[in-house]
């Protein structure tokens, strides 16, 4: 079905393997006039690289961007937009062991299945670093729907049981905690908690929460495209999530309506608000005007030190060691691909919000 | 952006409002010779309506199916496929009240922001009902699957806080249960809970979960039509759905490495299984042979009794009564209608799959 | 594939055949607030039917059309808009003899090859009444057109070898003419042409013609959605139709580079105007403000009266003689399908226009 | 509405500027196992190069393809394929003065009227050298295609008025033609002619035929992505292409239903043929399993050396030359264009027909 696009209007189409030539992404649908650059895309990316020594990989990925097409001056010019990040280490490694068996927890078993073989070097399409195609191309959207007043921000919201607490938050620590915790005594917590981690050679999940402020009232297109479904597609789409909600979410399961519904009210503007906002900024599918809050629940790193079972190409059981270090944790390096995926299925469906009355395409051509 | 289509190979696009003359589905890419009726796809509709005499609205809705097109002496030939449910009682009822003023936890407010008015008849578009279409396509669907050995069959995990025992669980007992619980002790408490909530005027959310057996290894298209993303996206556009997880789903968040992984084996077929399932049947978006598992969380229903805040249009604070009698839950009539859009999805995926491989196409177009 | 949905921001999805229940449309994305109702359908559908006695069939079709979503008192309310024309007749007349052979310029065998049976009666979905739901449809396109002062306009410019002349031609002709001919000669000519066609049980093709006056500068998506490029799919989607073009169309092949380009020049209203429009009104996809005019070839009605040799479902060499009577022309009422096409595909374009620059977007969210 | 994306299933995403860092294609949804390498797609892009001497351009372009993804050891390997062709020559050129004009005949006023302003370096978007990714990602679908048994060549048809002559044509000929024309008579008479065009300062049209054999019947899916609805799109969707056909094409409008029907007959190997192929091998928009016939219209180059008249961007009229060389006809260039965007169209709807039948699905899920 050629699953490697994503959106209608504004569409982002990536591409690479883990350690092929390079990685990349062709944004499709941007408009014309909008500021960009290599180095603004390049703060994006860094963000996806290793956000502290301790607690993910030390591959060195210099990971730099290149704008190959769609844009002249430092303006994007609405043709297709290009970006490649090259692989520089494409390490004639011996991969022979990898590729005799399939890890747990991996999806080396059913690339097999699909395929009949796979590129294992490295996870092939389905490591992490396929995100790079996101993030480059997420990164355009969050830049429009900030000159739109539209702020997308996601941090780590727990790792393992260790959640953060709203009253010690602040955005500014965010980058700062090295597992992106906007909460700096979680942070320190999750910090020692994966050190403990690192040492009984496993890992652990975690979910990250991304608040969306200045949301206009009226996005989404019912009733599949809901602003909420394209979310959970876009959300769910990235590598080890395994739950997506919205506002109160599966809480929400086990609450009633009086306590679950929120009451509208006139605010001192004269504007319509809600007194609290257990849909998350969503109703029927359609923003309303307040913050939009999703989470997504991300499964523990499956590579892990310890010895496991599983079977090879032989059909055997067998026990395997993954040599290599990896990260105990892959939510904070989640973080700005959960901001990516928000952003570009927002930017697609206000796309698709300016078409909703006659008014606009009379406004737009009558003028 | 005509977000009323679902699917990309077989589709189903739906239509029609609560109060409005009908509503409907029409069925595309829907293979050649599928024995199906109008005494079929009745069968999923009836289960949409009240399961029970307490915990669902009185109204009498025959909802009596017609199919208009694309079937020839009971088989389906290949064009699309137009089913209809016409509303019997389209009562001439003053609408006037509920038409001033924005339902908390509804649509009205959002349908407003985007479309500049609304169908206030029944709650339009944004009701219950408009799942009719998703049930009555999602069927043909179902029966596909049947056909190919794959079963999808989904029930009440909980309502409020009370969830099923699976030690107790029995399928046949699904539709014995007036709420859809496969656990008869559970669904003896939900619905004395559930009589407690209409006692106080109030309403309570649930989960439902849906298991799919049969499921053959390398469904699914990475990196953004993955299975489980484009399930998100289905459960999630399903109104009232607040969260969507697969397998471990948001537990996975609080799991190690270590236990969240489930060891594959060679089982006594010779066949690849794994130990423990809490991938719930997909790695890296591709479906691994085993059980698919995935809850919805339904919050509680909006439309309470009991007196609540909110604003009019002419943006005065008030307080509204909403009339008229309401489920105190949704979770059980939503039940078969995660199953059809569950079924509606793997089918659009299993289409998608058959040319993965250049020896599906030689096989198929050499022979 | 599914292939009944024409369009993306705004789409049409029809079923139906020519002797099931009904034949219909599904309209998603449409603007909330334009005035539409069952008569100003009806009169699109009209157009349709049989416009002189002599060159049609002499079935009587009423094609009621009837609106069943999508609209509330006289407007539309931006969700899907469901439109169906119930067959009256769905006789019980004796299939068994088109069932048993293929006739020739019919699609009767590729849909057997396709789909293993077809439906027979009547030509099924590859019947003339397929156009029914595009017509209903398309009207309503056309109708957004006339509010955004956009004029499509079509009409029959050939019949076999009878050409309109332009200085003859008035709009308010065409639909005087028996075959939408705007030159009352050549309409006469034809007339009597298709006289003889009858005589000597024999069909004929032709030539319609699309002109779209206040056409805005900037509509087409480059590279693969342009203007013409989906033009040409709406139009060569039309059954019957064998060539399609635009502006100077085949005859540019033979033209030389300093005859077909058209100069640019400022007109007294200091806009950009062309002295010429070989581009028929679109320069590298894209609409250059220009008149559009587009040309579709329609082969002859193959259902002819004539002896003609072919094969039956047994394999055998066969003559037949199709009984009934049909039209010696498909043209005239192909005219009101071309429009309607026309009409949705330059609709959908629109939409996707207005986020082409940045300042759009400003100017709509940020107000 | 994100417009560089071809296809549904197999799909196509062109990027790229003439005179930017390069252009490139993302193929997706290609099966896996398909041999493929950069020498192979790079005997595709060698035909797009000028083909003699005189009459293209006397541009160096090595246009030297890189696989960036996708493959492995020779083989695809199911996920995105992306192809690079870097720019050699980004010359720091004088763009002023074609920056300030309008050249007639080309996109320069479209571009600024969509966009607000464009890419003026060497046409930017709307160069030929946007055919590159069209050719890399059609070289693999017509690989595929080849694996199936069908055989996709195109040629000159027409120069101005000279024509081939059936009669005198061989296949082998078209790649020793300076046009490509099969016909070694009309190739050196429309060589002479075009050193006429050189002398004069001018330009001319032509027209390419394009030839598919081993099609099997039943590909194409109706009512709207028919098999000639999405050729007609796809070759619409060249640049400079004003006109497409089918068989008869355009000469079926004035022919007769008793000529142009095709008399089905059993062959000597007891299967379907027909006499004639008027038809050009698709009957109500699925192929038949006679040869496919299409035919492109194009105009004629619109640089020439010649004086012409325009305006530019101050809203003055001015007379302008434009400088540098330039191929005085489109049409041997875009022969393999034409070859790629039909394979192209082709393998999609390949793979939408898999499904077309129950039995398909059964036979593929229940072996």
């Amino acid at each position: 079905m050629a699953g490697s696009t994503f959106g209608t209007n504004f569409t982002i189409t990536t591409w690479g393997e883990s350690h092929g030539k390079g990685l990349g992404v062709v944004v499709d649908g941007c408009p014309a006039g909008l500021p960009i650059s290599e180095e603004i895309i390049q703060t994006y990316l860094n963000r996806r690289k290793p956000g502290g020594i301790k607690y993910s990989t030390p591959r060195k990925e210099a990971d730099k961007v290149q704008i190959l097409s769609g844009t002249m001056d430092g303006l994007t010019t609405g043709t297709p937009i290009s970006m490649v990040v090259m692989n520089e280490t494409q390490r004639s490694k011996d991969y022979s062991e990898i590729a005799s068996y399939y890890r747990p927890g991996h999806a080396d078993y059913t690339f097999d299945a699909k395929y009949g073989f796979r590129d294992y070097r490295g996870g092939g399409r389905s490591s992490g670093r396929e995100t790079i195609g996101r993030v480059a191309g997420g990164a355009i959207a969050i830049e429009i729907l900030k000159t739109l007043g539209i702020q997308v921000s996601a941090y780590t919201y727990s790792i393992g049981d260790i959640e953060i607490n709203y009253n010690r938050c602040q955005k500014e620590n965010i980058l700062e905690s090295p597992v992106y915790m906007p909460d700096p005594e979680a942070s320190l917590k999750a910090a020692k908690y994966l050190d403990d981690q690192i040492r009984n050679q496993d890992s652990v999940g975690g979910i990250v929460e991304c608040v969306v402020t200045g949301m206009p009232a009226g996005i989404g297109e019912p009733v599949f495209d809901k602003l909420d479904a394209q979310l959970g597609k876009a959300i769910m789409s990235i590598g080890a999530v395994k739950g997506f909600e919205i506002g109160s979410g599966f809480m929400a399961s086990k609450m009633n309506g009086s306590a679950n519904n929120d009451a509208f009210f006139m605010n001192e503007d004269h504007e319509i608000e809600k007194m609290s906002n257990n849909a998350g900024g969503v109703l029927g599918g359609i923003s309303d005007g307040s913050k939009l809050i999703l989470r997504a629940a991300f499964k523990p790193t499956p590579s892990i030190a310890r010895t496991q079972e599983t079977v090879n190409k032989d059909g055997e059981n067998i026990s395997i060691n993954i040599k290599g270090r990896h990260d105990p944790i892959i939510v904070p390096r989640a973080v700005v691909v959960v901001e990516a995926m928000t952003a570009t299925t927002i930017l697609d469906l206000l796309i698709a919000n300016m078409s909703s009355r006659m008014d606009y395409l009379k406004d737009f051509y009558m003028k």
